[in-house]
């Protein structure tokens, strides 16, 4: 077997070793069950419990309590933009979207195709480059539900204190968070959510399933003249198995969930993460604007980290070194340039040590 | 490990041992990329290639020649269900549905939440236990396109040789197939279709990924206006990259293309499939009507074969010494009742002589 490399893959992203190892142990043969968990049927007893678990695990690191359900659904956060607008935004009405980043974009973009969806605030003009001042946000009176993204991806910026609904008259305004890039990174409250999404390629597991978790009373504001495997309301009654799920996917995503409770649950997580970002942030810092960040400090992101080098050849130069040291997915987006880090979860201390070393190595050498 | 048992599910269902093996060989660390399938970039080399020779084997299995592209979506078939009419059927016009079983009436049902979707031909009144004749379909003039279950899972009947438009002024209508549960197990004549598609998790690999096979000049009349997540069009322009895809079950069934065309390809995977069903439906045939097959003759299913005991009390005793035999999923879909054995590629001819010789072994004790 090969040394494992250091990722800093945006998504999908490094996975836990000893889930990816569990999931070698029982591929072809589940716990004596005589199959794989990808050839097994979605109706069996032993898949029945897999889901099930996935499901209440996560429930217990969401602290998600009787108002709100857990569902899964295919086709990635991406779908999410328009199954949001489809069930929650009738003809008649507005909903509203904070742009905070080219995913929060691109949201936007497919609810405006589906319906009256309106931009509420954005951080374009400074190249998003940070989030609502303190997280609070607005809805407007009227408004079908208000979108936000709790982290960004691509510039690198998060609502470090969660996503807050400015008290007042709107406060009612259901909040829908794309949370896709910082699920499980930290405890959160869900309660003020009325539904979240979130692509499982970066903290939850593999590609090809997403977990949404939404207030059971919005359930019944669902539009239901979809179809039906659009219909939030219907995929909630079957317990996400109206069709056959990406059951691997589910398995996967459970067995990440689990691993993170023994780890200590998403508080331990939300340690680790920020020791992990914390020395990535100090090495930018410290190191006299040879390193620079993208973000404004107050809304830097715990998960990914975006910066700088004084020059494009510098950057190429300092890519080619991680790269000999292992250390992959280090390129910026190209809609930012520069180099990023995405430190979820699962990138262990070490990749982040090897990485801030060969930060101060390669300035002492080149600055 | 376990004996593996004699899967007889309807899908998910039974995989390639050698498939599921290599999987497990390589899922830490694949092939010295010092990474999992799971944790790779969908914009990295290394996925790129698998990505890329997943289409290239299914297009080599399917006879695709430059008229048609494989795409790969989520969400599964019931998905396409309501992808279909999004993207092929405008206002103002119709689409017709070939009504052979349940999957086709709630594709059929999907389509009429979306635009007008009409009933072309129906089997419902005699339960649903044959095709049309031949396997001749006849399209109405002026219609959108007319969709076409190939194989029933739950009724056990298929379009025994393939489906075929009536020639004459309607046949240029886009004929529609939902190959789910047939493709791959026999060769087909690809050109004839302007759209396939297939949920994996019956001959193709995992559940969770869903293959498209699209004649190039109809995505020119798909529908713009649709979120960009559901139009065929830019999904085809970007490879099935548009967004994060389902990495690893397309990574699975590129290894489940790849085993079948070194058995030989679909050629011989017909040769092995007619050689199954006909080992069941002779046990059925030669019973003395002790075994009732639910299709008409003409249209017996090769992949899901659909039986009935003298009584209820039998079909329990016999599921239970199947089970205790290690049959799994022999019990018939609540809406048919009696048994149903699926025989897909990859179930081996092992478990349908073991099935059949309890067939026998039962008869001769309980006739």
């Amino acid at each position: 077997m090969t040394a494992r490399v250091h990722s800093f893959n945006a998504g999908p992203a490094a996975m836990p070793l000893p889930v990816l190892e569990q999931a070698q142990r029982d591929l072809v043969d589940y716990q004596g069950a005589g199959m794989s968990v990808l050839e097994m049927s979605h109706r069996g007893g032993v898949y029945e419990r897999i889901h099930q678990e996935a499901i209440d695990d996560l429930a217990a690191l969401l602290g998600t309590g009787d108002s709100h359900q857990i569902l899964f659904m295919g086709g990635g956060a991406r779908a999410q933009f328009a199954f949001v607008p489809m069930n929650l935004l009738p003809a008649g009405r507005f909903a509203e979207y904070v742009v905070t980043g080219s995913w929060a974009e691109i949201a936007w973009a497919e609810a405006k195709r589906l319906g009256d969806a309106r931009e509420n605030w954005t951080s374009a003009g400074s190249g998003h480059d940070h989030v609502p001042s303190g997280g609070i946000v607005r809805a407007t009176e009227g408004s079908a539900y208000l979108h936000v993204t709790s982290n960004n991806t691509i510039y690198g910026t998060q609502f470090v204190t969660e996503p807050t609904l400015e008290r007042g008259a709107t406060s009612g305004v259901p909040l829908v968070v794309d949370m896709s890039s910082d699920i499980l990174s930290r405890p959160i409250d869900t309660a003020r959510y009325s539904l979240i999404y979130a692509g499982a390629q970066k903290n939850l597991g593999p590609a090809g399933v997403t977990v949404i978790v939404i207030r059971k009373d919005l359930l019944e504001n669902c539009r239901a003249d979809l179809p039906e495997i659009f219909q939030y309301k219907k995929i909630a009654a079957q317990n996400s198995l109206l069709n056959t799920p990406p059951c691997f996917a589910i398995y996967m995503v459970g067995l990440v969930a689990k691993h993170v409770r023994e780890m200590g649950g998403v508080e331990a997580a939300a340690r680790r993460n920020e020791e992990k970002a914390a020395l990535i942030y100090d090495a930018i810092n410290s190191s006299g604007g040879f390193y620079q960040g993208h973000a404004q400090p107050e809304s830097r992101s715990r998960m990914n980290v975006t910066f700088r080098l004084p020059n494009e050849e510098l950057e190429k130069a300092f890519l080619k070194e991680a790269a000999a040291a292992s250390m992959e997915g280090l390129k910026g987006h190209r809609s930012v340039g520069g180099l990023r880090a995405s430190i979820y979860n699962a990138v262990p201390l070490e990749s982040v040590r090897a990485l801030v070393g060969l930060m101060a190595e390669f300035r002492a050498r080149r600055a």
